[in-house]
């Protein structure tokens, strides 16, 4: 579906303009009105219910008319008890501790001057996302929170129901008499559209949250004049040390890749140590095989176990997103801090061992956003953060590293308070 | 001058390769020993002063033949008095607080699992920046106290000495056992060079650092395909309040201009309270013209003093870095608000007044890197905020506004430490 805009440009600029504009004030309000925002588009998504869901239904028959993959349309369908969610999620959102004001420091200067670093909201947050309709409201919740303005940009298969979803979104802004601008949704499913959000819109936007297929973060990491805060890829390793308790390894190793295999913190490459590969490999990989994951070997693994395949070069770069996984084995944790610094995306790393000191020597030396211990790699999400919600993982090592929640989505100033300094 | 390398993008993907893996040592290394490099390095320029000298001459003669102008030569000269300066930095640097490994945050889960979020070096870091010999010192003894590598790109005037210096940089670090990949030259005055850094070697380079006129920070940020840290303009503005102490005021804006106008915190823009406009145009105006300043005001305060010049819209949007300020009557502290919202650079801004209530507004509302009260704006700076020295200053709004010191040249993982935690 296309609805072509001719002034899409001109609609755009004014939309960022407007966006900018309310920022200012969403960014200077009391946590208490922002609160009461929150509360007022919960109330305003729970009136328009049916009609979100008729809206729903639309898209759903365009997708089954074009043919969506299963995934896909799961995704995008909503139902009453998930609209119930997302709302609930909104209400938790509004729960959570006001971000904006926060001071970060406080310090004096000999001179007199009293320095103090304060947290500030972003400004104008593009978010360009996939045809998942809950995303439209988490990620305008979490801005609106954090003391942002946010333009949209949703997959076209969920045209109807986010556009939808954002007219509660701006009615709930407009009853706490709130500037509606403060959301912006692009009004056509037109491409052009992302590309005006990556050209920076004449300084109104001040960073975009891709989330979706490595092509779409690729070509908003190339094309985008503004910051990008997000992830290309989710390439997590399992590290089992010979230190490893083996019936704690083979449950989390099985939950790391099999619990949700389309999530970015799903494992892609597990590693055995060299020093018990004899025990590890067959035990791993038959846990693996059993729930009906395909493992995919180097030759020593494959050695030590018959239904493993071979892996080729190409695998340890390869993020599956599936029911396949590769296996590695590597001397120790030398071994296998090495592969991981070749291979990983700077998102999630995971080691088992019941040895403090190699345990430690991973943590400190593996350099991705997460790094865990004795755990599985699917805790990688804002809400196992406790951060309440999160509106992606970032893998970039700038301003925001893993989970990206109303923290995440603000800055800081500095405000210095004299009494008539002149520098000397 | 001109050095041509045949092989430059091989030399730099190499260098880039070398600082990659170097930066992998130096950010796992202990405090103390970085501490080891950085003495070893000032023993080392301490040693090489006179052939630094002669580098330094080399550099000066081909200025002169160049026709360079006077305040670049100036930028340009080292004297035994300088490098002492430069080399006393590196010891002041070291002696700051070693930001890696600091624990940010700690946290448990309901789980059990315990959270922490861990300061880290960024990587690998670009800077390039004019012909001033200081900075080649400082950004790599800076970028090596928080852990980091880093490829310096000098101005090309500066070539001879930066060179010597960088050898000096490596030598130290040679001295301690650490890889002298970690401080990279690009090796020619080439162009080219820039561009290669700028398309970010493969990965290797993970945040880039520009310092120089408008042209140059442009083209980074146009052309960049990493993270960009620094500032366009600095277009800073002082407001002169009602409340303002007229005493104060004219001293703290003739230093805000005055003090060094070449430097980015330089006030460009004075905003002078319609309702004392009577009074503090002329008095503000003369006490900056007495000191040798040229003063283009707007038709108000044209009419309120005989030796103000008209401005043209054209000011409000002009760094000048010279004895030249813009002047305009605003509607008390909103219209100076609304003024700085549409023409600052988000650098600095200053409000004079002795009206708390006004102050608070100004210093809440205004969204810029840094907001004052009752000071100059030339407190704009690393070591008058205590952070011992700067690579720059950001008015970017994501991971670092403001100084860019040691801290700043960090980001931060997250360490999760389970006993078997399996997600649900």
């Amino acid at each position: 579906m296309t609805e072509t805009i001719n002034d899409l440009p001109q609609v755009m600029l004014e939309g960022a303009k407007a966006a900018r504009a309310a920022s200012r004030t969403m960014g200077t309000l009391s946590a208490e009105k922002r609160v009461e925002a929150l509360e007022a588009i919960a109330r305003h998504l729970e009136a328009a219910k049916d009609d979100i869901l008729s809206e729903n239904k639309k898209d759903l028959d365009a997708a089954e008319d074009n043919g969506l993959d299963a995934p896909m349309v799961d995704r995008l369908r909503l139902d009453d008890e998930r609209l119930g969610g997302i709302i609930q999620g909104v209400r938790d959102v509004a729960a959570l501790d006001d971000p904006v004001g926060d001071v970060l420091a406080e310090w004096e200067r000999p001179n007199g001057l009293k320095m103090s670093r304060i947290r500030v909201p972003l400004g104008v947050i593009g978010v360009i996302y996939e045809s998942r309709p809950n995303v439209t409201v988490d990620a305008s919740v979490l801005c609106l929170k954090s003391g942002n303005a946010v333009m949209l940009r949703p997959g076209s298969d969920s045209f109807h129901t986010s556009r939808r979803l954002v007219e509660c979104v701006r009615a709930g802004l407009k009853e706490a008499g709130l500037p509606e601008g403060a959301v912006f949704m692009v009004p056509t499913t037109d491409r052009a559209a992302v590309g005006h959000l990556l050209s920076g819109l004449e300084g109104n936007l001040d960073v975009i949250v891709p989330r979706g297929g490595r092509s779409l973060v690729e070509r908003v990491s190339q094309e985008a004049r503004v910051p990008v805060i997000g992830h290309l890829e989710g390439i997590c390793h399992v590290y089992v040390d010979k230190g490893a308790d083996l019936e704690k390894a083979k449950a989390i190793v099985v939950n790391a890749k099999l619990r949700r295999t389309g999530v970015c913190g799903a494992a892609e490459t597990i590693l055995i140590d060299k020093a018990r590969a004899d025990e590890l490999v067959p035990e791993i990989a038959g846990a693996l095989i059993d729930a009906g994951c395909e493992v995919r070997g180097d030759e020593t693994a494959q050695a030590r176990h018959d239904g493993i395949v071979p892996a080729t070069e190409e695998d340890w770069s390869t993020e599956y997103l599936a029911p396949i996984v590769s296996m590695r084995v590597v001397d120790g944790v030398r071994g296998a801090i090495d592969h991981i610094s070749h291979y990983a995306t700077g998102h999630t790393e995971s080691i088992l061992t019941e040895d403090e000191d190699t345990a430690e020597a991973f943590l400190r030396e593996v350099d991705s956003a997460i790094i865990i211990h004795n755990a599985s790699t699917q805790f990688a999400d804002g809400g196992e953060f406790g951060m309440g919600a999160e509106i992606g993982i970032s893998t970039g090592r700038i301003h925001a590293r893993g989970p990206v929640g109303c923290e995440q989505l603000t800055t800081f100033k500095y405000v210095v308070r004299g009494d008539g300094q002149t520098r000397p």
